[in-house]
């Protein structure tokens, strides 16, 4: 008798509680390279001005502006990195400028309105336990007319794929009677109902599993979305298979795109399968079993996102989904529900 | 704003949840293996007889025991994971020898006493979560006497290692300078307040960061150690370094012996870092600060392992060490405390 996986990496990952996520965070370049070159590029627009940091962690991004030339930067955090943080601005010689305030964004009381603010609130599926909310609410409470959110524009993309590693494990029932001399392929079905459940999988696609170019179905810009319209986020989506393959899971991914003045490209962090891996990973949705796609085979539907009825901060992923002649299926999923945040 | 490492695992861990531990043991080699080898070199002592296996899970024990010649085998299993049981068992053809009987060892009522009890009950640190009280109330109870447990001794090993990894994430926040120009090596010292907790780490101890030969500080005798006994396991150890290094943790680890009468050496399933890795790896205990030690510095002390307070389930781990001539240093080691067990 032992833990399950699960419990063990838990385990793991447990003893290290609180440092990990945040190591994590600036460990993953992707991610802290992009902020930080954004941050540069706009360096016009941040000189002299005030800056709010939503969910500031160890105070990173508030540091990039106060480099940039920011005048003030209001570092928001509501859990206790901010003592961290508080730390890391004196040791960066920024406390003139950076000013840690420890608090959620909907309670902290300001002395200026600002001209940028800087968030990184991306959770899995991009919504996935996000801050997208919060920043609403700075933008609509804190930024002045006209200014500057980064990023300012979210994307999530869809594409069909098929993931060899879960039927690998559907398969390995098959292998037991070889090893040891029992037969075990009755399990397989009991495995595949764990397995291919509802839940979000949270984890790496290769490229060699993606199917077909991802379709995007929904497009956020942060200078107009409302709270009211993260309530559900949805659209249409097509796709059409690159060869002969079984479909057995969609893959859900983001990007997020900074305004860059004059510089020609805007800048793109992408948590794609295709382009370096982020923290993020990929969302998974299994498909209760595989649907055969040929050369050009149209996978077509339509992805809702949605807050769970249970927990506003988890989200619900709904997708409805057509290959080729068959009959269109739904299947609805979320990411399983933990304990409370741990951050705090 | 994102879920930490320990909760993004479980997400990807849990949507496996129910069939991954029992593949997870099944696939372990070294595991079914060892039982497997040691019930057909016990095959004059099975044949004709009566088998009790305490915690059967998918019945693979039994199935073997089976296919040894037994009489009858009683595969008792309190999870649902007995269903499976049951159609493996038909599936093998052994359902007029094999009873998968659903129920805690401590409940159930058996036609007949056996001659035989086979389990594989061991958990992380042999004791943690472990089902050893149930096999020992099994024995006390069903086993006639002078019978056979498989396994029938279990023993506890000690030794200092140098784990890097800790010591490189710690280095980490040193790093970051030099990547983003923002300086957090103030971060380190929180980090090693995180990563150097008293909770156990359950990990893989690479043989190269193994620092002495190892040091038995237990052995358990399953055929007359007591219930009353297990609430403290303990005993003294003495390792001598193999050469410089900083020892920054203990690694513990089991082993245990199946008889094998006729053969000449007894068969033994390690969980040693310098044995093939087993899903039970090894415990890790992370020490507050490395201690230098050079080669034949001795380390010395006590171990001792007990039943958490706050649930018997969950095991402590309290060292006494002395590293050469510097003063003796103490340590209470647990297991994190989580949901209640999930294999239900």
């Amino acid at each position: 008798r032992k833990l399950d996986k699960s419990r063990q990496d838990r385990l793991y990952f447990d003893s290290y509680s609180d440092v990990t996520i945040h190591e994590e965070m600036i460990a993953d370049h992707v991610r802290t390279n992009a902020y930080r070159t954004a941050i540069f590029r706009n360096t016009e627009l941040i000189r002299g001005r005030a800056v709010l940091d939503v969910g500031a962690g160890t105070g990173v991004l508030s540091i990039f502006c106060a480099q940039a030339g920011a005048r003030r930067v209001f570092a928001v955090e509501a859990c206790s990195i901010a003592e961290q943080a508080e730390e890391i601005v004196k040791h960066n010689k920024v406390e003139d400028i950076v000013q840690v305030i420890r608090g959620t964004v909907e309670t902290v009381d300001l002395p200026e309105k600002v001209e940028v603010i800087v968030s990184e609130w991306m959770g899995y599926a991009l919504l996935h336990e996000s801050m997208l909310n919060s920043v609403l609410y700075a933008r609509d409470k804190w930024l002045k007319p006209g200014g500057l959110i980064l990023p300012s524009r979210a994307e999530l993309y869809i594409t069909p794929i098929s993931d060899p590693v879960v039927e690998d494990r559907l398969f390995f029932w098959y292998t037991v009677k070889d090893q040891y001399g029992v037969d075990m392929s009755c399990m397989s079905d009991f495995a595949r109902k764990c397995i291919k459940n509802t839940d979000i999988t949270v984890s790496s696609v290769a490229v060699k599993d993606v199917l077909s170019h991802p379709a995007r179905f929904a497009e956020l810009d942060l200078n107009s979305v409302t709270v009211e319209e993260l309530r559900s986020v949805k659209g249409p989506f097509r796709c059409e298979s690159f060869g002969s393959a079984a479909v057995n899971a969609f893959c859900v991914y983001f990007t997020v795109t900074f305004p860059c003045p004059g510089v020609p490209q805007t800048l793109v962090l992408s948590t794609s399968p295709s382009q370096p891996e982020t923290h993020w990973k990929q969302a998974v949705l299994y498909l209760d079993s595989p649907v055969e796609v040929v050369q050009d085979t149209p996978v077509t539907g339509e992805v809702r996102m949605y807050p769970s009825e249970d927990s506003a901060r988890h989200i619900c992923v709904h997708v409805d989904y057509t290959v080729g002649q068959q009959k269109t299926q739904s299947k609805t999923f979320s990411i399983p529900d933990w304990t409370p945040d741990t951050q705090s």
